[in-house]
């Protein structure tokens, strides 16, 4: 007991897991609005409520991408558990990275809303977004290789194509940081964008529902 | 594996749908409450501490519509998956569109709170639940539709039953925006009231409990 | 079907409201510290770091009741739900309102810590805790009264006691309101002892486990 | 009934415990980066975008220490419950101080982000750490004990070694606090390291899976 040859026997349910993250991603997801504060009584005063409303539609189009982006990454992480079925030390941690990422978006995003036209908030947050991306590359490499936390009967063919698609994002997001020496707008367009990959069904990834 | 043909047996559990939603709801409802901050040490000086507290009574009175509102918002997400039983993508993301919804009312709180004598934060905040409840409303035709995720046995009259009551909801935030033209007072009011007509069990949908 | 003869067999499970309540519990919890900024830059050049931290001790002390007074509601919640076996739409609501209470707690936890000399924001700390206690009396009686969602094996000895352990918590604030015109430290030593009677285990219900 | 002896039968299951844990850790991580606001405008005019991005390196470098450090406490209390089966209210409010330690982090996240050349936030951030694991201590020592909430088949062995790996982390906070006299950046070198303790496999603690 306590041998280094007990290590591979520490498995762990994926319940709680999924519990921790479900909740980063709902508070997350809520945190984005406390990002866009209401207008104040001063501005009001000069510009007029509906002006300085208006003024308000960058954090607004930038809270509608980061919100669409979590949810798809929020969907990819739910299926990745349709075939993940354990645990390991590795996989908590990779996690546990995962969740860091995530919970800088409500920073990025309230740069990016504040400094639309800027290229360093532009690129901030797509070095976020890519950063996301990639660890959760990672969480499904480690899960699958060798067959590490998946059950035997998981088509081979499923692995290389959920790699494939995880991918686009972070091919897109580097398109995106390049774009913004030509327009920060062509940036903020492909951010937005990118998402419709995994949201339409024609282009997203076709998953077989076996219950693990 | 792959093909196209798959797509309709990309099929998911509620249950982690459930648990994002009702962090959501648990989180917006309790964020309400940091968008109402204590008197300033300044304005207690010059007006008295009493005085600054009642001065909130608008805001007060936002935060418990909304309160009120999300309530019946939870209440009716929770009935709806007693009927529904599976998932598919479509009902994922009309389920995040519907979070999303949720997730601007402490920004339309905090709004109209603040500025409840004007008439476009009256009508921000209506058009906020009314699209809202328009999501709610695709939601359940889309789960229902063709039977797409309900079980065979689902009784016909509580799919159109439940559609009407739904729509209680926009067609009195409509009225109560148009009632913004004669006085904000007049839409605050129909904002409360129309809550009675998901609350009170004599008006209420009457629902077989039926474990799916 | 759809007929008010069926109202009786809306039950629901109780399993939701729980993960709702959980969720609201965790989030007010949490939000106490936010409420706590750190020392500015200002402050510390002209009083020093040391002094201006220990200047918010009516802060720890005010976050320190609310943490242990909101633990207290949460296990009682969770007592509640060992004999509570389904809900009703009575009870969501209830519930609902119980919430409400909770989640006003940061704000006026905010207010007596801040303003701990004046009577005011102690008035008003404790006739929030006074409604969230008398929420959950209220949660408890309708419950059971008549048996409504309990197990018919209920002890009716049980039901007498937990009412009369919950009345204990408004009684003391009462008091300690009372109190604010001697001393506002009176309130205050009252809103922290009274956890006592609810934490020590002598004081405490004694609860037959009887899983559900 | 209700008498004394009644005691020791009141006993809980653990899964709210957990459900509750969970919530306030996803919380707190995820609060964490509020208190990293972006550069106002009047600071970038002055000073340029990417300037004062660079000058907020210390927060991040704290938050991401607080981050991994919470990370090490969820897996320990995850841990923690894969040997616990069962509660009583001994256990739950030791587990509500354990809360009430974490709910602590993000202040004194931000009071060392903030000054972190100054030798008091150190400490005071070297405290909230050595509080939460000494309470963590307490919280398998409670349980273990006697064998009051494990199964009676647990490996002596197993209980020893669990307390002596939670030691480690105190033992190394008072010594970055102490570090503190010498320079803060040993210290903050040493909350950062300390955790490679509990992440590294060859150093971990290791555990049979045995699910209970």
């Amino acid at each position: 007991m306590g041998t280094k040859d007990q290590e591979p026997i520490f498995l762990l349910e994926t319940n709680r897991i999924e519990a921790l993250s479900d909740g980063v991603f709902a508070i997350v997801m809520t945190l984005l609005i406390l990002e866009i504060g209401i207008p104040s009584h001063d501005a009001v005063a000069s510009g007029g409520l509906l002006a300085e409303l208006l003024k308000l539609w960058p954090k607004f189009l930038c809270y509608t991408i980061s919100f669409v982006t979590l949810g798809v990454y929020w969907v990819a992480h739910h299926l990745h558990f349709y075939t993940i079925n354990r645990a390991d030390r590795g996989l908590l941690w990779i996690n546990i990275l995962f969740l860091m990422g995530l919970s800088l978006v409500p920073f990025s995003t309230a740069l990016i809303g504040e400094y639309y036209q800027a290229k360093i908030p532009v690129i901030v947050y797509g070095a976020n977004l890519t950063f996301i991306s990639l660890v959760l590359y990672l969480h499904w490499s480690y899960a699958t290789s060798g067959g590490r936390l998946i059950p035997e009967t998981t088509d081979p063919g499923l692995i290389t194509r959920v790699k494939h698609v995880i991918l686009i994002g972070p091919a897109v997001y580097l398109l995106a940081m390049a774009g913004a020496f030509i327009s920060t707008f062509v940036s903020i367009a492909l951010y937005l964008v990118v998402n419709l990959a995994y949201i339409l069904p024609g282009l997203h990834l076709h998953l077989k529902h076996e219950k693990k």
